[in-house]
């Protein structure tokens, strides 16, 4: 099954929401469109504002209303990708720096901050209670997600403990908030607003583990890059954690790459060896307990095709391989 | 006069919107607090919640209610600040470009990111009118006057007008807003919030055309930098603009210097001639016009202490020369 087919009778719905996101960052600057204008042909999923829009099924379903969180929630993504590209422009690559022209990354950057705002200024139009708040503190912890994530570049020592940390606020926090967002503006009953929003939470978490798991044993034509890119650039996540405590030979050759990722380090075969380890199947199982749990969310929601929707959703991320 | 003078009877409630700026950027993150604590140390004249203050006292002053917004604004100004400082390390110098370490840059951003998060989410507890609104569209606008500004760098097509508006966004608008806000957390009434309003506009213009006049007229030592620093970095300002209307030799040397700052250039007599031409006086009287605008708007509103203190701010900027 596709993704899309899953929430195949939302189609229209998400193309106006496809066309205003294009309409907001068209608009009003020449050299924004051309920067951003890359982001919105990429496409990418919207599954942002699939969550919303499904979430917002339970209650009164009201696309302006809807519109005023989905926009936004999308927008903040986008904003966040302008500038995880800032940085990968600066990469590590194979030990050395590849640094874009001073032009680029300075639009960049401010093209990043302008999608920023224009997602708050979207949110402000909402009136609902607790949207411009779930929103703020959801960026806030995005922010500090990212900054974990630097500072845990090239360290060695982390547990699974900061690896879930670091992924929750990366990713979970702002699929859970969509949820969250989707049922505020419909006025869905608190109860099923908070099971819904554990449900993105839970998703979120197992969507991040697999992403991490495919960087190991995807295929470079798959993935867009080599296999094991996480790890070349210093980024230790679940797969590799769980290698490092069943195998020294592993830990010994990810500590000297992390020590000196200059240095003579055979950590392409490394990433082999994480690839073909007991560590995938294990990362596998913890993706498999959180989709477990989110299902378990949806039980007590009402019997309507979103619920199928969301359900469908979930397992599609527990068996994606690409 | 000392400018913090003008203020001195607001000097507590300004201490405490210090120590609560300080607070919330120190508590949550160990990087965070390391990679924002200079710009809290360095201080600055905190001249926006200044101007929301002050503001606010033409109508119910409440330091609770004001402070859901000064500090929003402070943080935003600061949070650009810290976008403006991963552009300078990767600024051109003498044409050549100085690129501090990557670890740097990409904490810079994410705090500024981080930053701006949490303006937002201080501001998403104020419950008054058109803040969230007019806060928004303040950033949006402020990040389109960053880009022009690069856009603009090195482009010798430009006029007054492109000048204007990009000073506007840059800065007339955010010192605008403060004083916009100010007054709707006091429930001032429209028309003398909207005369507080121009007023901030007309202060924020002289302001930055005083900036870019003294960035030629100052010394090295009062600068913190070489005179002339901003049109070495490719930026053309008032008084630039304003010598290349009337002397073809600066104007054959500013184009070629813009056309290839790597090459052979005289810039230093350039800015040199610049700073002792005609410009610089016709610079200072536009930033004159504009004081005098601001004063005009201050006219209609009530006598108290801070329409003294507006009027002593206005009259300060026109003549400071530092």
């Amino acid at each position: 099954m596709k993704l899309t087919d899953i929430y195949l009778h939302l189609r229209s719905d998400i193309v106006k929401i496809e066309n205003e996101l294009e309409s907001h960052i068209d608009a009003e600057h020449p050299d924004l469109k051309r920067a951003s204008s890359h982001l919105l042909k990429a496409g990418g999923k919207r599954i942002r504002p699939v969550f919303v829009l499904l979430s917002a099924q339970f209650g009164n379903y009201d696309l302006d209303q809807i519109k005023q969180v989905a926009i936004p929630l999308e927008l903040i993504h986008m904003a966040s990708l302008v500038h995880d590209d800032v940085i990968d422009d600066a990469e590590l690559r194979r030990g050395k720096r590849t640094i874009k022209s001073k032009w680029d990354n300075r639009v960049a950057m401010y093209t990043g901050d302008y999608i920023f705002a224009k997602a708050i200024e979207i949110a402000s139009r909402s009136n609902k209670q607790g949207v411009h708040d779930v929103l703020s503190k959801a960026m806030v912890d995005m922010c500090i997600g990212e900054i974990e994530q630097i500072r845990d570049q090239f360290n060695l020592d982390q547990s699974l403990r900061t690896y879930l940390r670091r992924i929750k606020r990366k990713t979970a926090l702002l699929i859970s908030v969509s949820c969250d967002l989707g049922a505020r503006v419909a006025n869905v009953a608190d109860k099923e607003r908070v099971a819904l929003k554990w449900y993105g939470y839970y998703v979120g978490m197992a969507f991040q583990i697999t992403d991490d798991i495919l960087d190991f044993v995807g295929t470079e034509k798959q993935l867009g890059k080599p296999a094991g890119s996480d790890l070349i650039q210093g980024n230790i996540t679940l797969p590799a954690i769980y290698a490092m405590e069943q195998d020294n030979w592993i830990k010994h050759h990810v500590t000297s790459y992390m020590q000196d990722p200059t240095g003579e380090s055979p950590i392409k075969e490394v990433v082999n060896r994480i690839k073909h380890s007991d560590a995938i199947d294990a990362a596998n199982k913890l993706s498999n307990d959180y989709i477990t749990k989110a299902l378990d969310c949806l039980e007590p929601l009402e019997d309507i095709r979103a619920k199928q929707a969301l359900y469908d959703i979930a397992i599609y991320i527990r068996d994606r391989n690409y």
